[in-house]
């Protein structure tokens, strides 16, 4: 805290700068009342309060934030229905803000979440995110993070994963397995782990089944509009590459965007082309044909990353140590009429 | 206030029941070091404090409290997005509760959000919200209110809405127009007022083109499970009613479990039976026939709710007179494949 803050605190409470920062550092020598005032004036004055602050505050806050990339998006839906119900058994409060995949914004962000004196922060990191040391801030506050769905491996704090590479390697294997030999992916951007690891995942299944591992097989869907990248893509690789069999999609987004553009001009699925999406939306399950997926288990996640962060919140209020956890939830492959 | 607690706080902060009184009256013989200790510490005591120390707060809260009945729900979610687009560019803070259509759920949610001195709510009312008495709590602590959507029209504060009545009236009367003569609904629970005007609108497009209304051809979806609903009742009504040539469904969903019925069955939509949603979801576009349904913009929904809310904040908060406004937002008929 710089002296200016202090020297106002002190000057507006009629008190010397020592009782300010005694109070800030909470000694026994000075008065609750005195305590307060000081707290209340500094958070007035936007200062972000020290740890003894913070804890303080906590007692009473009762309110978590959360920060997604996207609202309008069914996955997170889900995932936000998991951590809403946690928070309503516990009477906390969740602040929900939408990152838009902007990286600048989810900095912003997280600063009002810090000044707002959250209990705890949950978070799926956006596409544009490009280092981490707003989530360092996060820590340095001690307050307790968990990462979820799009994380950022090196930062030190709680995560709640699926393991994309292996739910993608046994996508691409049972395809291989069915028969299919000719097998494109429609990845995901190049920014976040998970849509690199199901790329990844599709390249190792090749290579494991000794299918030489083709580039101009991987097209990309990086416009932030999965539906039209599929839609467009679809367009694309039936010139390109008309013998291809299969196309693993990396969101059922992508992938029915694919089958629209297969329904509209004619190409039957699975007979002709097959499909694979990735995360069981509830639309998979009622397009034409019904989308083979991947289930990525939306609800579960918002309800394990709640729980990891309510119980790093009771620990902290009780000064036990904290020891941080990597879940990953079991997904699996939902075989539908698309394969 | 009752005394126990003024007894309390005078006791803890060593001054006089008096000025403990005063300072939250806000006189100007006491000094703002008292004032401030005195709220923080009631606030601490979970005194709901009087719109004095409501007022003090707004100043530093820049919080709103949003409600919805469900999370998962593409309409909402696209809500969500207005309202939190509106408080980004006043870095305001939204915080989301789920009701889940359930009353005592609601009640329990305005507590808390009122307890946790927000600027303003917006709420969507549950299925089974019996009365209001619970919002009249939220005015009388003078919290700028917002109902949408789902209103209760006896409430006096803004609401936006949209015309279900007159949208259900043209989407039925278009039906009517393409040569449709025996036209069923499937309609929604009998609480919301949205549901009930969408039934209404189906009746007395019926009645004003001299076709009789008859009750058998009116099917309950009240499980809260729309795309079940649907899916059930198509299944009874081609047992029941064979001889029905079109479906008006209170929602998307409803009418997507009803394509999905007639495709596993291979009834062919529109060439046998018509079928016409309500709320213009994105699956609607992408399943197979694509849906007629009725637009209903959700996203200008949620902006102009938090729109109208942020300006009654800067009214009440600049002392001005506030005057409750009740908008109607567009609706369109989207014309698609399946009529």
């Amino acid at each position: 805290m710089n002296n200016t803050t202090l020297k106002e605190i002190a000057e507006q409470l009629g008190i010397s700068i020592a009782t300010v920062s005694k109070s800030l550092k909470n000694y026994p020598d000075v008065s609750e009342k005195t305590k307060q005032a000081v707290i209340e004036l500094a958070s007035q004055l936007n200062y972000t309060p020290n740890s003894f602050a913070v804890n303080l505050r906590t007692k009473e806050s009762k309110t978590i934030g959360l920060i997604i990339p996207t609202i309008v998006h069914h996955f997170f839906s889900n995932v936000i229905k998991g951590i809403l119900e946690e928070a309503e058994k516990r009477d906390y409060l969740v602040i929900i803000l939408q990152s838009d995949e902007n990286f600048e914004l989810e900095k912003k962000q997280i600063k009002l979440l810090i000044n707002k004196r959250v209990d705890g922060i949950i978070i799926s990191l956006s596409n544009g995110t490009g280092d981490f040391f707003h989530l360092n801030e996060i820590l340095s506050q001690k307050i307790p993070l968990v990462l979820f769905d799009k994380i950022a491996k090196i930062v030190e704090c709680s995560k709640v994963m699926i393991n994309d590479q292996k739910a993608a390697y046994d996508a691409v294997d049972y395809l291989i397995k069915k028969g299919y030999k000719k097998i494109a992916h429609f990845r995901g951007a190049y920014i976040p782990q998970n849509s690199i690891d199901r790329f990844l995942g599709y390249k190792k299944a090749l290579e494991d089944n000794q299918i030489e591992y083709n580039p101009s097989l991987v097209y990309d869907c990086d416009n932030n509009n999965d539906f039209e990248d599929g839609y467009e893509n679809a367009k694309k690789l039936i010139i390109e590459n008309p013998e291809v069999d299969a196309i693993f999609a990396v969101t059922d987004l992508v992938a029915i965007g694919i089958i629209k553009y297969f329904n509209e001009i004619g190409i039957s699925i699975p007979n002709q082309i097959a499909v694979l999406g990735f995360s069981n939306w509830f639309i998979s399950n009622v397009i034409s044909p019904t989308l083979t997926t991947i289930d990525q288990p939306g609800f579960e996640m918002g309800k394990k990353s709640a729980e990891i962060l309510f119980n790093e919140i009771d620990l902290k209020r009780n000064n036990l140590p904290v020891s941080f956890q990597s879940i990953e939830i079991e997904t699996k492959l939902i075989i539908r009429e698309s394969t």
